[in-house]
């Protein structure tokens, strides 16, 4: 009988901590290979979670989850802590409708304390369970946040180890620090931390350093205060981190995050340490993984299924599109440049950065930063384009209104991932830019309908003298014009691709290629239907609106964007200020008031009743009761 | 015939480089008595101006900032700038109604680069004209960015400082360090700052020190490389700023910042050092003001006007009676914890504090830090109130979407200042608030009409399991309910205060009072009004609306925030889903979609069509309208 895998006897921390140190360190790496087959089957974010595995089955070792807290920041390096947690057998639906979430899922597990996937907060939030205990006088359990190295220079994590370090309670931040950001990590304190692991052949030499110094002469009574002095700087010196304990921050590392029984022994000793704690622990992104360091460094796509029968017209993606308009825009003009949080990626501009490297910009995991300095780089004649999703731009926003909205300055906010986003889920979901924006005053808001208007949207932001946001979704589509969709863009014009006398369609970007299909189906209920490509949700094309509004009795709006806040309620705001109503009835389709887990796009597309099949039927459910109400 | 003042010889910068060294001193002091008389009678921020004195007038006779380019972070230390740059004349309608802006201004001056308030984000709007130049290979000019030390804690200035130090290119920060916030500066950069300053005769030492380490022994050729690093260990440690330094800055400092000719000295010298360069500058808030340093820390009010006829009810600020609520909670229920951004005064946490200090949380200017650690309060089980003005809550937007909305829990978001703010200004201005939130799932919105209803509601909010937030504005109103308002509460529910058959007034928060008055304005015209106090934005109380949209022929909704957004769109949403429409022509009464400067807000809320007499009259208009519509 073949032995039991440990990896299959752990099926809790409990059992975890019931191995033996030896079959401790064997599991992490049965661990490691699992996780390796599992991602490479399902995609995923593989190469964090490879880099804490030994992080985590430690964690898991000296501390209690069910009763300690742990708090992983962003969360795309909790793969072993599910799989320790109990949710093996549920890896092959990784990241699917209905399966097992790729981020830390408050609700999926008693271990998951806060859902998590935005950058930066980790330690404010597990600060403030540290807080509250310390309030209500609970010690029985612990406080437990792990920082990636790139989320460590956001702005939020900088404000939170600076109170946390000035008030002083009981908490364990652990800096995984594996030299990577979703890109590479930029700024000051990469080289900073770069600095503390290169210090050389570090350990061996502080006692010695400790030698010299205690043979400094005692030459006279105010020589001696002096010699004082520069044992404390020596020791400041030599006991890297300093910049953490200037905060207040006990600080103890660098450490290697891949000596599982090192990393059990620290945290265990660290226990003692009152006060906030930080432990800096070196790892390998991607470390076990065979494959080139840079595909295993952020996301893994999932085997590709067998290729469909080849499509009559190419298709592409929206990120595609925009980076291939980047890239040309910046072709023709000099003063175009481009700014991404991190997100060279993901955004498409790693593509763009080779032709034009001075003119692309990664701030980083800052939105904040990089918003406002769009600002100033438009002030001094540029032309900047923030490429950042949708979801992200949140963590700029009060950078749009001060540095954007307030100076009216021509930055381009251009936000990917629009929509429903698929595998990443509640915390990514793009569904809620046409509210946060659209109340600012002096935004133009557009969305392409298909990829050839992505780009001469783009060109048209460029030429704004004001600020402008241009929304797409996470999605391929031919990439050729919509029928009747390559006429001149106007700002605030919208594009009749279709007319009727029955419904009207009013169409914000995504979904307009979903009424063009509903009304083609709508023939078949012998209903005549219009449609208009909306284009800007603001300034809104209210005369097209208003003119088709007059014409047919059902007027339905469209978009991939939550209800409350969008596109649907520009159109009822305009229609609100006409001197004479509109007789129309006027419904607003959009996804619903709700939160919207991962999943496939179209499956909640779908279930949100926005495909093409569910418009046209919403359509004749409605007609037939206008008709049985004016019976 | 009498000198002619100094302080009326400069009326540009260029007279102000034309002053003699001694002369300049003298106008240092002429500038300083002007600012305390002038902001003594017109209300304003004098605090940080007075510490700035001699600090503006280095920079202007070092700079020319017609070319070069000044960034103040916040600008409450914008006066001397307004004074030397020609605007002195216009200091007796500061903050007034199309008076003098407190702020920097854009488009007030050319010399005022950006519009400011929100702080933190000096430099990376600074670094974006400092890397544009750079690209576009332009030598001619400097940016120079001042920053208080509170404004440094933000995160955003981290982000700045982080990048700007890794890429490296030209710009000069001022750190202005007068160890005050708005309240007093918290964390733990303050109290690295506060080490900085207080070593011991720092200068003095300084040399004497190098002395002794030159003083190491050279024991055999190991040692001699130890003793190098010892050297660089103290060198280290007595350049004070290596906080800065870590980050890639080239730091100075700290410096007297009244030393003015000092200053000039300095400034010129670090022009010539490449890269991004950090002054660290001592000042004292409220210098040269003789009354108690705290009443000059911040803000001056005007004079009070002759006391008007004693009210026979008391009025109260809805900020007053929010501390009142929230102490009144906290005496009840030790779960209830408030937590501010640097502003204990402003937002009314500060008469809590004595009663409850450990519950009142300072976290300096970190709003996202504040929001995020509240959801750690609330997982913890306690009931954190997020006590941040509407304006600034923005920068707090990805924490309560992330941190708050997406786990569920019920965090009080408080919103003072939601509405016309007055004398702040265009930054400050609390008119989106009803937009950004409302579009966030699970989210119960709401705002008081009279004072007793706001701590009715925060008890309510109190008792949410999930998230809220409460808005009020910057006003006073009489101390009692206003007519048949003093009714239960329940979510979703609104109060119907008046009944009526021709028109509804559907009314959000502070609005329900101008629109009680306009009902019984309307009354003389022969029309019979309804007032239905909305209380919530979301969920809103359809069922009430509609039942008022079947009985009138028209509906106004009134509230005080951006119509683009806000309440009035939430009606029309709930209305556009009725099976059967109603029939009244329904209005959104706003503030209309424009930035909105400072002044009265009064002054602006008649402007805006928002004050009881306009309201009855669009009332009287549209009802006609109808009426001859229907003929």
């Amino acid at each position: 009988m073949p032995a039991v895998r440990l990896l299959d006897r752990v099926q809790s921390p409990k059992d975890l901590k019931a191995l033996s140190p030896e079959e401790t360190v064997a599991y992490c790496e049965e661990l490691r290979r699992f996780l390796i087959e599992s991602v490479e089957a399902t995609g995923g974010h593989l190469g964090s979670n490879l880099g804490v595995v030994e992080l985590t089955v430690a964690l898991h070792r000296v501390f209690d989850f069910a009763l300690d807290r742990l708090v992983l920041d962003t969360s795309h390096q909790v793969y072993p802590h599910k799989v320790i947690t109990g949710r093996k057998e549920l890896f092959p639906t990784l990241r699917r409708t209905d399966g097992l979430s790729g981020f830390m899922a408050r609700g999926e597990s008693p271990y998951d304390v806060f859902t998590s996937g935005h950058a930066g907060t980790a330690v404010s939030s597990a600060y403030g369970i540290a807080v509250a205990d310390a309030l209500v006088g609970r010690t029985d359990r612990r406080v437990v946040a792990v920082v990636g190295d790139a989320a460590a220079a956001a702005g939020a994590t900088f404000e939170a180890l600076n109170h946390a370090g000035h008030e002083g309670h009981r908490i364990l931040v652990v800096l995984n620090d594996n030299r990577w950001s979703i890109a590479r990590t930029v700024g000051g304190l990469s080289k900073y931390l770069n600095r503390i692991r290169t210090l050389p052949a570090y350990r061996e030499f502080k006692k010695d350093f400790h030698d010299t110094v205690a043979m400094l002469p005692l030459v006279g009574a105010p020589l001696a205060r002096w010699t004082e002095s520069v044992k404390e700087a020596v020791a400041n010196y030599l006991n890297p981190g300093h910049l953490f304990r200037e905060l207040g921050w006990t600080y103890f590392g660098p450490e290697n995050g891949h000596d599982e029984p090192r990393l059990e022994t620290l945290l265990r000793d660290l226990q003692r340490v009152e006060g906030p704690v930080l432990l800096h622990v070196v790892t390998e992104k991607g470390r076990g993984y065979g494959k080139e360091t840079k595909d295993a460094c952020h996301a893994v796509s999932p085997p590709a299924a067998a290729p469909a029968a080849k499509p009559a017209v190419p298709t592409v993606s929206y990120t595609k599109a925009f980076a291939r308009a980047v890239r040309r825009a910046m072709d023709e003009d000099p003063r175009v440049v481009a700014v991404t949080a991190a997100m060279p990626d993901g955004t498409g501009l790693a593509d763009v950065a080779p032709h034009h490297p001075t003119r692309v910009i990664d701030v980083g995991i800052c939105e904040q930063h990089g918003i406002a300095l769009c600002g100033g780089l438009a002030e001094a004649g540029l032309k900047p384009v923030a490429a950042i999703y949708s979801t992200f731009l949140q963590r700029g926003y009060d950078q749009v209104w001060q540095e954007v909205v307030v100076q009216g300055l021509p930055v381009v906010l251009a936000m990917d991932r629009a929509g429903i986003v698929g595998g990443d889920g509640v915390t990514h979901q793009g569904l809620h830019d046409v509210a946060f924006l659209r109340t600012f005053p002096g935004v133009t808001l557009m969305a392409p309908a298909d990829p050839p208007e992505l780009e001469r949207m783009l060109r048209l932001c460029l030429g704004l003298q004001g600020p402008s946001g241009l929304r797409f979704p996470r999605a391929s589509d031919p990439d050729v014009a919509l029928p009747g969709n390559d006429g001149p863009l106007a700002v605030g014009r919208a594009a009749l691709l279709r007319d009727g006398t029955d419904v009207a369609f009013v169409a914000y970007g995504s979904m307009v290629r979903v009424a063009l299909d509903a009304a083609r189906r709508l023939e078949d209920a012998g209903l005549s239907a219009a449609v208009l490509n909306a284009r800007f949700a603001r300034p809104l094309d209210g005369a097209a609106v208003e003119r088709l509004a007059r014409r047919v009795s059902l007027v339905v709006t469209l978009e991939e964007h939550a209800v409350h806040g969008g596109f649907g309620e520009a159109v009822l705001s305009h229609l609100s200020t006409l001197e004479e109503p509109v007789p129309a009835v006027v419904r607003v389709l959009g996804v619903p008031d709700r939160l919207v887990p991962h999943g496939e796009r179209s499956d909640w597309l779908a279930r949100f009743g926005l495909s093409a099949q569910a418009v046209a039927g919403f359509a004749v459910r409605e007609c037939e009761a206008a008709r049985a109400h004016r019976r």
